[in-house]
C-alpha cells in the first residue's frame, strides 16, 4: 500500500520517477528531478524571490537534500530558458557537482555562463538547437522551440524505456512572434502521434480565460506614447525581455532618440543578446548614461530596470527624487512595460505615485496595453492538450489555484481525471506501466540565501524576524550576584521598535526590581529562572498597558 | 507672495478654505476640513489601514493637529457614508470634542453609533434624508443620494457666501441599483445650473476606463455557482456590503439553504441593516453557526468576513485547516465576492491556494464576475463633470496616480487647467473670488494606533521595526567595572532573527573581548563610549562575515 506522506518504495525496474524540488504549489525555483534506470535527469534549477513572510531573505533555493547523496547519478541539467526562476540556482548545484553537463539553447547558456562567471564557475555547457535530439544516459531528449517572454525557450521531450514525457517549460502560443520562432505545435502533434505518456504543463495562467495578445502589438502602443513625448522618456521592463526591448529600440530609432541602458542586469543581458544576434541594435544607437545626460531631452530614451518597484533600483530612486543623475520633472514620460507580479503592487504603485507626484506622465499595464504575459492562458492550454493528447497529465509551475485550474482544462479535453496528477514540491510521482501516480513524498523545505550564507536562516529565525518586525523588542538586563541572586546594579529596561516615547518603559523598571527582590527572597540564583520570571512580569505589564506583543529579551549576567 | 510650503496667510473675509488632514495622495482616512467666517466644517473622519512599511500598526488616523486649537469652532462633522475610511476616526475626534454634531444618513449613523458604543461614547447624531437641506453656522448643506458599495451614501453640497462646493464622497453611477436609489445626477445638474464653484471628486477609479457593471449582475453569477454546489458553500465579502449580502441571501432562499453569518462585524452590520430595513431577511432564514454545523451540508450557506485574507479571520483559518468548527473538504465551494485591495494579494491568494489545496472550488474576482467596484471609473466621471460644469475642480480620494488621471478628465470636459487643483494631505486650498488655489501647507503626519495607545509609535519606531524585521538583532551585554573599565564577566553575545545556527556568533565573543581589553587599556570607562566601540567591532564583523545588517544592540552595565 502506498502512503502518500512517506518516502516512496524502491522504483520498479523500467519505471520512471519524478519529483519537483521546487516550482509546484508555488511560482518560482523550478526544479524537477527524473529518475530512470538508476540515473537522474534535472530539468531547470531556479530561484524564488521571497515574500512578505520571509523577511530579509535574498533568495530561496530548491531543496537539494533529496538528491544530495546521488549527485554523481545526475546525467545532465536541462534548462528550458534563461529566466532566474529556471537557472538562478544552478551555481548552488554546481558547487556540489561542478562537472555536471548543463544543457540548453544558445541564449540560455550565455545568460547562465554570465551568472556563473560572477560565482567564478566554469560550467560544462552543452548547447542544443531547435528540434535537436540528444541522449544523456538512459534519457533520449528532444528539444522543441516555444515562445515565452525571453527568446530561445524550449520544451523538452524525454524518451525513456518507461515512456515519453513532454515538459513544456514556460510556454505560450504567440502566433505572430517578433522573431518568427513559433512554438512547435506541429512537433507536439507529431510527438502526440507517437504517444505522450506524461505531459507536464505550465499552469501560471490557467485561471485566465482566452489567449495572449501577440507581443508585437505592444510596439504600436509604445510608439503612440513616445511619439507624443517632447521631453525625457524612460521605459522600464524586465532585463531579460529582449523582444520588449527590441520594440522600444525600434521606436527610439523612429523618433530619433538615442538609447541609454540603466541598471546592471539590463546592460549585461542586452550586451549578451546583441552580441549573439537576438537583439538588433543599429550602429551608434546606444549611448552611455553620462553622455545621455548631456543630450537634449527629446533626443534620448532610457531603458531601465526597476519595473517591479525594487527599492534600490534606478527607477525607485528617481521616483523618490534621489537618483544621482536623473531628476524627473513635470512633463516627463515613464512607461512601465511590464507585468505586475502579485505581491509587488505596493512597491510598484509607490513608484508610479512618486513619479506622478513629480508631474510625470506614467503609462503602465493598468492604463495602457504595454504588457502581455509570457504564459499560455486557458484557451491556449486547450490547444496544447489537443495537440499532445497525453495519457497522463501533471500541471506544473503554479500555485494550487493554478494547478487545479490547469487540471480542469486537461479533463475538459478528454484526459481521464484519474490520470491527472496534482502534486506539489516533494511529492513523488511514478510512471509505471503507462500510468502516473503518486508514490510517496520526500522532505522539501525552503532553503534561504541571506547575504553570504545558505541555509543558516531557517523558519525559527524568520519567525523571530516577523515578531520583531511587528512589535520590536524590550530588553531587560540585570547583573546578578550568582551566589545569592541579588541584583548588583539597577536593571536596564530598553526597547527598540516599541515606542517613540523615551519614558514608555520607565514603569517597568520598578516592576522588574520588585520581581528581583522576590526571586532573591525565594533564594533563586539560577540565571535561567530569573530570566523567566523577569520575562513574565514585563510581558504581562506590556500586554495590559499597551496591548502589544514585542519580543521580551531578558539577559541575566551572573557576576562573582 | 504665496509659499506653497509654508502655513497659509490669514483667510480673507468672505473666502472659503479647505485642507485635507487625510485622504488625498492616499486612499483611506478621509477627512476634509472647511473654514469659512471663522467656523469649521469637517467632512468625513476615517481611518487608514497600514501597509508593509508600517508594521505592527493597527490603524492610521488623520492628523488632527491642524485643528486641535480650534475644536470649538467645528460646526459639525458630516459623514458621507458608513465605511471605516470615512467614519473610523470619529471616536478619536469625539474624545477631543464629545459634543460636536455628527451628521449623516440613517444607516451611516447607525453604524457609527455601534462603533461609538464600543468606545463607550454617545455622540450627538443629526440624521438627514436624501435631498434634505440644513444649515450649520455659515454652512448651508444639501444632501444628494449617491450609489456606492454600501447603502445610504450621500454627496454633500456646501453653500457659503464664498461660493458653492460639491463633495461627491465615494460615488458611482449604477443605473440599475439594487435598491432603486439612483445617484442624483439630476440634482447635480440643477446645482450646476446654480453654479458650482468647487467640485471635489472621488478619484479612486479615475485610471480605469469605462463604466461599472450594475451590482445586480452579480446575482446571476452567484446563482450559477451556488446552483451547482451540492456540499458546503461559503461566500466571503465585505461586512458592510449590504447589497452584495442581499443577493447572496436571495440565492440561498432560492436553493433552500439557510444562512449562517460568520465574523463579528458581519453579524453586527447585518443585524443593523436588517433592523433598519436595508437588508430583507425572510423569517427563519438565519441560523446560528452551531446549529448550521449540524445541518446537512447542502442546506446551509455561510456568509463570512475575511475576503481580504486577514490572517485571523474565519476564512483564513479554514484555509489553513485550523478553524474550530468548519473543516473544508474536496468539493466544497468558496466564493470571494469582493475586491482585491492592492497590497492584499499575497494574503488573499494564500487563502485561495490553501482552500484549493484542500480540494475546494474557489470562485473569485479573477475567474468569475463576482465583484463590481463601488467607485466611478473614467466614463462615469465624465458624466459627473458634464452634469456639474464646475468652475474649479479638486480631485480627492486617491493616490497621486489617481488624482492626475482624474484631473485630466476634468480638463477633457472643458474645465480650465488652471482651475484644477491637485493637492495632497495638508495642502491648503482657498476659494477667493471664485478662484481656487493653493495658499500654503500645514503639517500632516501619520498618527498610528498600536494597541491601546495613539501616537507614541512614530517614524523612528517604525524604522526600527523595519530593520529588526529584515535582519533581527545582535545583543552584546557586558558588565564593566565603572572605576577602571574592566569587564567583570565574559561578554554575552546573542542574536534573535539573525541565524538558526547557535554557533553563528561564537566568534564575535572573542572579538568583543579583544575590543574590551583595548578600551580598558586606553582607560575608557564611559559606558557610552564602550558601547560604541563594541557596536563598531561587531557590526563590521557581521557585515564582512555574513553580508547582513542586523541591528546591533550593545548594553554596558556599570557595576561598583
Amino acid at each position: 500500500m502506498i502512503n502518500p506522506n512517506s518516502p516512496p518504495p524502491a522504483l520498479p525496474d523500467g519505471a520512471l520517477r519524478l519529483v519537483a524540488l521546487g516550482g509546484i504549489g508555488e511560482i518560482g525555483r523550478n526544479m524537477t528531478v527524473f529518475e530512470h534506470a538508476g540515473r537522474l535527469l534535472v530539468v531547470d534549477c531556479g530561484v524564488l524571490f521571497p515574500e512578505d513572510d520571509q523577511p530579509g531573505v535574498d533568495l530561496i533555493l530548491p531543496d537539494f537534500r533529496a538528491i544530495e547523496d546521488r549527485l554523481d547519478d545526475i546525467e545532465a541539467v536541462v534548462l528550458t530558458h534563461g529566466h532566474e526562476d529556471h537557472i538562478g540556482a544552478v551555481p548552488f548545484l554546481l558547487k556540489l557537482r561542478p562537472d555536471v553537463p548543463v544543457v540548453g539553447s544558445r541564449l540560455t547558456l550565455a545568460l547562465l555562463a554570465a551568472k556563473c562567471r560572477e560565482h567564478r564557475q566554469t560550467p560544462r555547457l552543452v548547447e542544443i538547437g531547435d528540434g535537436e535530439r540528444r541522449s544523456f544516459g538512459p534519457y533520449d531528449l528532444e528539444f522543441f522551440p516555444v515562445n515565452h517572454s525571453i527568446p530561445d525557450a524550449v520544451a523538452v521531450a524525454i524518451r525513456t524505456s518507461a515512456g515519453v514525457v513532454l515538459h513544456t517549460g514556460d510556454i505560450k502560443l504567440d502566433q505572430l512572434p517578433l522573431d518568427g520562432r513559433l512554438t512547435d505545435l506541429a512537433g507536439f502533434s507529431r510527438l502526440g502521434d507517437e504517444g505522450v505518456d506524461l505531459f507536464l504543463v505550465d499552469s501560471t495562467n490557467a485561471e485566465v480565460p482566452g489567449f495572449v495578445v501577440p507581443e508585437r502589438e505592444i510596439g504600436p502602443v509604445l510608439e503612440n506614447v513616445i511619439r507624443k513625448a517632447n521631453q525625457r522618456v524612460i521605459v522600464a521592463c524586465f532585463a531579460s525581455h529582449v523582444h520588449r526591448v527590441q520594440q522600444v529600440l525600434d521606436v527610439a530609432v523612429q523618433y530619433n532618440r538615442r538609447v541609454a541602458l540603466v541598471g546592471r542586469s539590463m546592460v549585461r543581458n542586452m550586451g549578451i543578446a546583441s552580441e549573439l544576434g537576438y537583439l538588433r541594435v543599429p550602429e551608434g544607437l546606444f549611448v552611455d548614461l553620462n553622455e545621455a545626460m548631456d543630450m537634449p531631452e527629446d533626443q534620448v530614451l532610457f531603458v531601465s530596470t526597476g519595473s517591479q518597484g525594487e527599492p534600490l533600483s534606478a527607477l525607485s530612486r528617481m521616483a523618490r527624487g534621489e537618483h544621482r543623475q536623473i531628476s524627473i520633472k513635470a512633463g516627463d514620460t515613464i512607461v512601465l512595460a511590464s507585468s505586475l507580479i502579485p505581491g509587488n503592487e505596493n512597491a510598484v504603485f509607490g513608484v508610479v505615485n512618486g513619479l506622478a507626484r513629480l508631474g510625470a506622465t506614467v503609462v503602465h499595464q493598468g492604463n495602457a496595453k504595454v504588457h502581455v504575459s509570457g504564459h499560455s492562458p486557458a484557451g491556449e492550454l486547450l490547444f496544447l492538450y489537443n495537440a499532445v493528447r497525453p495519457t497522463n497529465v501533471m500541471p506544473v509551475h503554479g500555485e494550487w489555484r493554478h494547478l487545479r485550474a490547469n487540471a480542469a482544462l486537461a479533463v475538459a479535453t478528454g484526459v481521464d481525471p484519474e490520470r491527472v496528477v496534482i502534486a506539489e514540491d516533494g511529492v513523488v510521482v511514478d510512471l509505471i506501466d503507462g500510468k502516473a501516480a503518486i508514490s510517496g513524498k520526500v522532505e522539501v523545505g525552503h532553503v534561504y540565501v541571506d547575504g553570504l550564507s545558505v541555509g543558516d536562516v531557517g523558519e525559527s529565525t524568520l519567525s523571530d524576524r516577523l515578531v520583531l518586525g511587528e512589535g520590536g523588542f524590550i530588553a531587560i538586563t540585570v547583573a546578578v550576584d550568582s551566589t545569592n541572586g541579588r541584583a548588583v546594579a539597577p536593571p536596564t529596561v530598553s526597547g527598540r521598535g516599541f515606542s517613540d516615547d523615551p519614558k514608555a518603559l520607565d514603569q517597568a523598571v520598578s516592576l522588574v526590581e520588585m520581581e528581583l527582590s522576590r526571586t532573591e527572597a525565594e533564594g533563586i540564583t539560577d540565571s535561567h529562572r530569573i530570566a523567566q520570571a523577569v520575562r513574565r512580569v514585563v510581558g504581562r505589564w506590556v500586554a495590559e498597558t499597551y496591548r502589544r506583543r514585542p519580543m521580551i529579551v531578558p539577559t541575566i549576567i551572573p557576576v562573582n
